[in-house]
């Protein structure tokens, strides 16, 4: 028997995506849906797209029973997060989508998102959602915090690389091309059409995004020392896809085999041959990652490049496949859809 | 066990999609890949976005063995198609992509395609393979050709008016707006990026287009006297989807009638509530159709929009469609994949 | 010496393209802009496009000397502009750019914008300022009416061939294709990239557009009897352009003549020739429109096609156009820029 | 009385953008416009967009009487450029938009472009075009090699903080994003809309493209010493524009300061306030730059971006502004066209 799930937050594009997931996954169904200001509306009005579905009316957070429900995702903005897990049932398992659970440290959260966190004792017992890396802790956990999805795309190329030793831990510059549905369904200027289309832009630059908060975490984590990385994202006219180019030092040989070694069992993560490097075309809509390698013209420097649909592996799928995992179902269950092209 | 399908021509788009449905369709598998100059070649060197997949590669239609073949899909160009067909086994059931068999009347072939045809006696055989109207005879069928995807939009539009006796028969006007893969991967100066994004125009204005051979027979047949429309297709800046506009004399609600009635019971096709019409968005990535209606503020006349995407329900998903039929499966199986938004 | 120019509401995106045409037109400058919300702003913050230029700070209405204004554009939002205008001198040039001045009849007013005018004494003594057909008139004016978008490019397809008597008054039927900007620079979810990129949809379908309110005085008042079209706008994924396909009654080759020897003389305006259909992006960022003809396979019929840049030609630069005659200047001055392609 | 010009190649997209500036340019007249296999052909037929405009019919190169011109814009392709050069007289001025003259040693030529330089002496001869670096030589020159696009972009970025020497040479990476009308109207299937749209990816990575000649060229002669950069640059889904994010060690002040001073009088190079950074969409269309630095958080290190139209400022606008020079024109004619936005 399926597994009930709700979804909090459901009228965003992550929301609509897990939805969209859930769709053709045998083990799951969608048993509530939330979405405060769109309380009562069918979700085929909010998302037309899904018309051909049998879902719930979305309700108010409070308005739902979670007695019945296996396993909670929650789609809601940074901060809201924190508050309203903070009131669901105890044990209840949360796949979290928001930014609120992915540091660890209190005071990291607080440097990067600019207030306390209001949910410590949650924010100890979350677990980092980056699946291929943190398998055996997400089996067994009750909150997964889902990564940002810059943060995602960038720790698939680099992550192996600091493991393996295979690079010079203080020359790494991350320049990374995302997507425009990262930045969600909210109205501002710069998101509109007549804006973004055409072009291009950086944001953020110089190492003003949250998702370095991520970055140092984990990066530090595995290297056993402080890391710091540069990272800066720019803003794409398409609408999935993040593409992380990141220069590194270090043996092309060695590295491509760092990460071909690494992934060489992961179902989602597939490294392309040496001197081919990948695109956001071959992975929209799908919760693969493809990476690359090309070496330099400049002796022992290297070009590492991944891609992943922001909202399926750097976010939904994602978060289905450590639902999965938390749920004793197969990790791949659901998730093996073939990316959409052209 | 799966039923083992060979696609010839898979190079092209709507080879490779295809085998981005069959991926996740419990009851196929891609047993052999045709592609004349490409063969030798993965399918992931022509398509990286299908890498994660265990493909044969490609091969010269001669050097494929068809005894082990259920089923051949032949997504070939137009008048190659009939040339191959007549050599393949004459029990090997077929699904033609092509244009080749879309047209009964050998005449209207040729007032069309500018030439005699080179199959005749397969032009009989075919089933035109608009499933929703001729599921009994695809069932039965050896050779089903496949719909123009410009034809079946209107005729999701149109057809059940006809049936239904509800429009006027000689007031029929349809206004196309086409998604660029319809027109294939040809290396054509206005296909191009730079000349197609960021515009549009009209092409084949005025009665021009191939298709209406198919709106022009099937029309006729269903309403029992000649019906001839006009249809002006406009090429779009985006990748998938076909939205037809029709402009018809009618009772909005009585036409609105006859499309819910006629569709009620199929998987495929949601008619929207009266007065809400379709977006393209809403059906990309997918088989299904949605379609709507409004009345006119002059009396007595209506609109009715459909959209498809036309590499899905407009070729190759219907082609798995009748490929179900015709192999005893379930009809909507490995077809149930939720549109792809934004 | 430079007419000097004043621009009201230059915070969207017509009154940025004031500014951008301004630019290269050697008889006006820029004296004031106002920007409500962004008063003390540079325009080079709200458009850093313009950042080359020496422009006046935004400043609120009330704060501009209008003394030494030669003429004032007014950019402002609808229901605003008629509010802003009665305030403004008497004797001040004004081209409004706005809906508020476009129908002449107060009860028509009040049927598209759902509430009564509040400016009629003003309202009497506007001239729409569909330039040419309104030449005179406009040269004489102090307060110019700009069209509607969509509403000048139908009628630059429709008017000649009602003025020479050419087609059926009763069967007209206007598919138009309308680029996003067309829509300013508000924050609605629809307009966002993630949501309008990559497909298509109709909008205000089957006579709600207030363009009709245009359509049907203009038509009326040239034909001398009522005269009601049938019009529907499609939102497109493309920032500039209009395209509108006209289905009409009537015979091709006396409709391309009717508009070849009506525009003849026209500097902006290009018959292409028969059979030759236009793309927006062959206008694009220009003043000009182009047209063409085709006749349909169903004796009779044919379609008028017309493509114009709806900032351009559809409103900023007619505004120019028009202010160039109110000001005694040579009509084409600073509007003949060449389309941007590609 | 305007200077006249000859244009060959006009058939492609640099060769059109020539005419457009033209086109409203008082000191410069079309003459004549050669395009090979289109030769007979009107402009307007191979780019409709210039129908508005007076041109002579498109000819062979040998039909051309080049007595009466004043100045020849050479937009052919690479390799062409220099057969056809060593064949016209040698006393006419030659702007020549190619690959062709832009490496001043035979041997980089060769290892850069793969075969020996047919015009050994011409390339002596041939003056870089990068105006604001060479616009003495500029003046005096008979024949100007425009630079390559993406080369143009890099150099405003980073020549001036070699010349004040205020970074390491020897840590200098561009990671660049590239609109696809840099690579031309050839027919490549990667250079579809089906095949282009919505993604991105990189090409020529690692230090394979092209104009890493002139970098190295330009950096190493500005240095006084070898100077190798890393390069990457990425196709991206529009269709002009050019962003370079330039990652630097150095004091983001001092680079800030040196890029402002360099640039303080230079009519199109626009510096943008400290911590601000530019958008491909605020120069599209036009002849400017905008550049931007930002101190990364890691202490010395800087990021300077950099964006330019590669149709204008990085070919048919610099090559005008260099025939002004040439022609004792003032160097901004026809040029002040301000961007097009949205």
């Amino acid at each position: 028997m399926a597994k009930r799930i709700a979804i909090l937050g459901a009228s965003g594009y992550t929301g609509a995506e897990l939805v969209r997931l859930i769709a053709t996954h045998p083990g799951l169904e969608v048993a509530a849906l939330s979405a405060d200001r769109k309380a009562g509306m069918a979700m085929a009005e909010v998302f037309p797209f899904l018309a051909h579905l049998k879902l719930p009316v979305l309700q108010k957070i409070e308005e739902i029973d979670f007695s019945g429900i296996d396993l909670c995702f929650c789609a809601l903005p940074h901060a809201t997060s924190q508050a309203v897990i903070a009131q669901l049932p105890r044990d209840l398992k949360v796949v979290d989508l928001s930014a609120d659970f992915r540091l660890r440290d209190p005071a990291a959260y607080e440097k990067w998102y600019g207030k306390p966190h209001a949910a410590v004792e949650l924010q100890k017992e979350a677990v980092y959602g980056l699946t291929e890396f943190y398998r055996d802790e997400i089996c067994a956990a009750r909150l997964v915090a889902g990564t940002g999805c810059n943060a995602a795309t960038g720790q698939y190329a680099i992550r192996p690389l600091i493991e393996a030793g295979v690079i010079d831990l203080d020359e790494i510059i991350l320049d990374l091309k995302a997507g425009v549905s990262g930045a969600g369904r909210s109205l501002k200027e710069n998101l509109l059409h007549a804006e973004l289309s055409g072009g291009t832009h950086p944001y953020s630059a110089g190492g003003a995004h949250r998702h370095l908060g991520e970055f140092d975490q984990e990066f530090s984590k595995v290297a056993g020392r402080p890391v710091h990385i540069q990272f800066t994202p720019h803003l794409m006219p398409f609408n999935r896809g993040i593409l992380a180019t990141v220069y590194v030092r270090g043996d092309a040989a060695a590295i491509h085999k760092a990460l071909a070694d690494r992934y060489a069992d992961e179902p989602f993560l597939h490294v392309l041959p040496t001197g081919q490097l990948p695109s956001t075309r071959s992975i929209a809509g799908s919760n693969f990652v493809h990476l690359g390698v090309v070496g330099d013209r400049l002796p022992g420097r290297a070009i590492v490049v991944a891609a992943l649909d922001n909202l399926t592996k750097g976010s939904s799928g994602q978060a289905i496949q450590n639902a999965n995992l938390m749920l004793g179902l197969p990790e791949t269950e659901g998730l093996m859809l073939a990316p959409v092209f052209p």
